[in-house]
């Protein structure tokens, strides 16, 4: 059998998290916190197993989540989603992506990335016979050149897929990138594809910039988030998306036959949560910051070179004064030499700028485990 | 935006189970229990939650639950298959199928579907670009008629999908089944994509033909199965999928970028239970076999005429003496009557049979459940 995916390994989080435990490294590299999330959610669980919430749930979400979904949605950014037909919940944020590009990429369409991308994109849209329109962003800012864009749309270009807090490089989009999405999509009928998972991790007071916030851009975008990010809970799989009913429509489609649906006592436990603590999105921004800053101070005295990140719990640094190597060959040694596992940002690259010389470290963790990693990464 | 599912409607089980929850009919179509499954397995889960076992799961399923899949796989069907590179945990059954279809089927590929058919094999085959060849089988046997099939297969076809025991009309394969199978995937150098989620549930004593019992057949065969229907768990949305690892390399491939994992308390959960409880899936059958017997006993005084399931939680019933109307028409009309909601299997077809006057009851339900049912629909 032909590889329909013949270029594609495995994902460099699965490689690097299996490098980490192979070497006991302290594992900075796939994006997930060495905490938990509140214990009033993780008891909640149980609760709805005790009393017997283990068959399937509703195909687009549990009622009481799809609800707490929409008062968030109308707190933070005014967006009025209808329960019924504009928010599915799914397995994970990764499968809303997927669902939402299987459901509209048809053979030979074009779909605009910008790089370093996350990886699962790609490959989504090459299995549904779509051409991935790969847009190199560079540091330092990596921010976009919305004329570039332009002039990269064709008559065969139906999708952009934006991402803002952007994973790995932490940047967010300013009311202007919005503004100047909207017009793009606008003036050649584009549907918009939001990754917006780190919606509640922006740092130094900034709003994150919704395209939910954008009532036009809305009526043309799928936005899809998390609860992983934000509740500390990557492991359970649960995400959502937000598209008007049309849009919408076509998603679930493809996800009833995907998933179907995803696990019905942790969607109850997450409505509940998310009732009772609307404010727990509100501390997100402080609590990462928090650990952004007490990471970046500890490594200061470091031979690596960064600015903060603006969002994310991710923080690139520049390892130029340390070695005149790859990325993906630093990562390597530094997890040898250093006990340190990290993503190299080149293989989010379709073609990766030359001397590149970043890696990501995500500070989702511990101060303990922050602190630890900083010292074995100042000896450098 | 042009829909690449123009004639997909929601899915039957989310169409019924609405129309119960509505009608306050007792629902027996959408197949779940309405019973939990062990409390030894539920209690597991907060146990994994409490000890901070929330983040992402390896990609490939917990190592403990890839070994007790092994163990089982050996137990039941004297199949080694190797836990790192032949078995992948996934979000549900339903995502394994969903994975193998996406990351075999190329553009213009034909795919054997024998109908009725589990309603996620044909759209899951038409959004990969391949073209799914619909085989009838018909009442009252719905047995395989393997010269037809071979007919049937074309220099395009790469996938034969099969299901036994088989969803809704509940016919197993016989060994000669497999052998036929084999005979015609080796001529044609096909995969088999072989949907065995009731592997379990097989009566009067009789032994599931699953593929990996034919050794020559599994070499070019993808195994799904499903936590939820053999522990109860319809809703934690567990399965997996297992295949010889050059097939299995490209099913992760797509797996990794569809949900990446599946919950990591559930997962550990099943795991221990498992390993604990081997005895478990030999109960099975005698367990739903007494479900089956009662709920057929109870509807022996009915005007519906039926012969015993030989497999799965379901039981095909004909409604021809009581009403003469199509089936999609008679299920809404027991709804509304009898206050029991049934599935109509045309809906599983692309060309129905003329005439078909058959519904699937879900049996996976408490006796008293059953019970309720039967009364209502004697009364017909
Ligand atoms: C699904 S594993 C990847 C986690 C993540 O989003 C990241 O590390 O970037
Ligand atoms: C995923 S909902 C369908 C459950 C089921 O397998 C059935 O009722 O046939």
């Amino acid at each position: 059998f032909d590889s329909k995916l013949p270029r594609t390994g495995t994902t460099i989080f699965t490689q690097m998290s299996e490098l980490a435990a192979k070497h006991q490294a302290i594992n900075l590299s796939q994006g997930f916190p060495d905490f938990d999330g509140p214990s009033e959610l993780l008891n909640r669980v149980d609760h709805y197993i005790q009393q017997g919430a283990n068959q399937y749930a509703p195909m687009t979400g549990v009622p009481t989540l799809r609800q707490a979904i929409q008062s968030k949605l109308s707190r933070c950014y005014n967006h009025q989603a209808d329960v019924d037909t504009d928010i599915t919940v799914t397995s994970g944020a990764t499968e809303a992506l997927f669902a939402t590009i299987s459901a509209f990429v048809q053979q030979g369409d074009e779909v605009i990335v910008f790089d370093p991308a996350y990886d699962s994109y790609d490959p989504a849209i090459r299995l549904n016979g779509g051409i991935p329109v790969h847009i190199a962003l560079l540091p330092p800012s990596f921010a976009i050149d919305w004329q570039t864009v332009a002039n990269a749309v064709t008559e065969k270009t139906k999708i952009i897929i934006v991402n803002s807090p952007h994973n790995p490089t932490g940047t967010v989009f300013s009311s202007n990138d919005l503004d100047a999405l909207y017009e793009l999509a606008e003036q050649h009928d584009l549907l918009v594809l939001s990754d917006e998972v780190y919606e509640h991790i922006v740092f130094e007071g900034a709003e994150h910039q919704s395209v939910l916030r954008h009532k036009a851009l809305a009526k043309r975008s799928v936005v899809v988030s998390s609860f992983g990010k934000t509740y500390h809970t990557t492991g359970w799989k649960i995400g959502y998306c937000v598209a008007p009913a049309a849009l919408m429509a076509e998603v679930r489609k493809v996800h009833q036959y995907l998933t179907f649906s995803s696990s019905t006592p942790m969607q109850l436990a997450l409505a509940d949560y998310l009732a009772a603590h609307p404010e727990h999105d509100e501390i997100l921004p402080s609590f990462y910051q928090q650990k952004r800053d007490f990471f970046n101070k500890a490594m200061s005295s470091s031979r690596f070179t960064f600015t903060p990140s603006p969002g994310t719990y991710f923080q690139l640094m520049d390892y130029s004064a340390i070695q005149d190597i790859p990325d993906s060959e630093f990562a390597l040694w530094l997890i040898e030499t250093a006990g340190v596992a990290a993503i190299p940002i080149s293989v989010f690259y379709q073609t990766p700028p030359e001397d590149l010389r970043l890696v990501r470290f995500c500070f989702a963790k511990q101060t303990s485990t922050l602190s630890d990693a900083a010292k074995q990464l100042i000896t450098l």
